[in-house]
């Protein structure tokens, strides 16, 4: 199956100049959402991990069927100030500012193997900041699996070290 | 299996005076996780629904393995400005101020039931525009699952006429 029928690219979204990749139609597709959350598991089926992480919040949508199917924890990571209970946190540069990603200080437990998904890697700059806080956790990055990656970005350099696994490649 | 052991009691958040009843505990443990999204799918195994609209962004975290389980399409409803094709919205009163609620225009077909899926029913001021826009948009509500309800809130009492279930009230 070719994702890519399943992916509707918008013009100038969020704002000129920026091609927005939308996975609204393939998660309404349900044998591409399933072949994407499969697709993922399937690229790590070589790779030992114990959770994992989904970023928020299109990275919800993976992640979650992901742990439900292979029953194992799911952790979310979110923009500052939405987890309740005490957390840990990175800042990181955007190209305007900056962003902030959190976990719970309970969540990763020292030495567990995580898997990081999110639906898009593009800069790598949520990706390599929710990395470090996995290891700030005393986790272990067992790798970042993605439904699309835009790779003129660069992501995939700023998560050197890290084995990256994209399901579709722009 | 009782879910509440699961729910994490955190006082005052996001405010003063707040009990956040807290998931992330429930995420983490497989056996909960897949017990609560099961949960929702029994409680509507007897009514006829061909998508789940799952509301941004802890709705995500059952409505997607709840598309995936039974394969039906997954249609995110999200606050305003996240979608990036043409959406209808619809904003409603909160207690100071208002949100806004969007789905895209091409996410439900005329007379498509609706399964509305969401973590949790407080005052029901989401799930009720979230149901009016399904409407909007030509769908038929089948109805309102959710994995906590906070009973003296009164969201049963605002979405009267479509049928509510929650796995754990407080």
């Amino acid at each position: 199956m070719d994702l890519r029928q399943h992916i509707r690219n918008i013009p100038d979204f969020p704002e000129p100049g920026i091609l927005f990749r939308d996975i609204t139609p393939l998660l309404q597709h349900p044998g591409a959402f399933a072949h994407a959350v499969d697709g993922i598991a399937r690229r790590f089926s070589s790779v030992e991990f114990d959770a994992i992480v989904g970023v928020e919040s299109r990275g919800f949508v993976f992640a979650a069927p992901l742990a439900y199917q292979l029953q194992i924890p799911l952790i979310p990571v979110r923009k500052e100030g939405k987890l309740p209970f005490e957390t840990n946190s990175i800042t990181y540069a955007l190209e305007y500012g900056s962003d902030t990603v959190e976990v719970h200080v309970d969540a990763i437990d020292k030495g567990q193997s995580i898997l990081i998904v999110d639906d898009l890697l593009a800069t790598g700059g949520t990706a390599r900041a929710t990395a470090a806080l996995v290891e700030r956790c005393g986790g272990r990055v067992a790798g970042v699996g993605v439904v699309i990656e835009l790779e003129t970005l660069g992501g995939r350099r700023a998560l050197e070290g890290y084995r990256v696994e994209s399901l579709v490649a722009y």
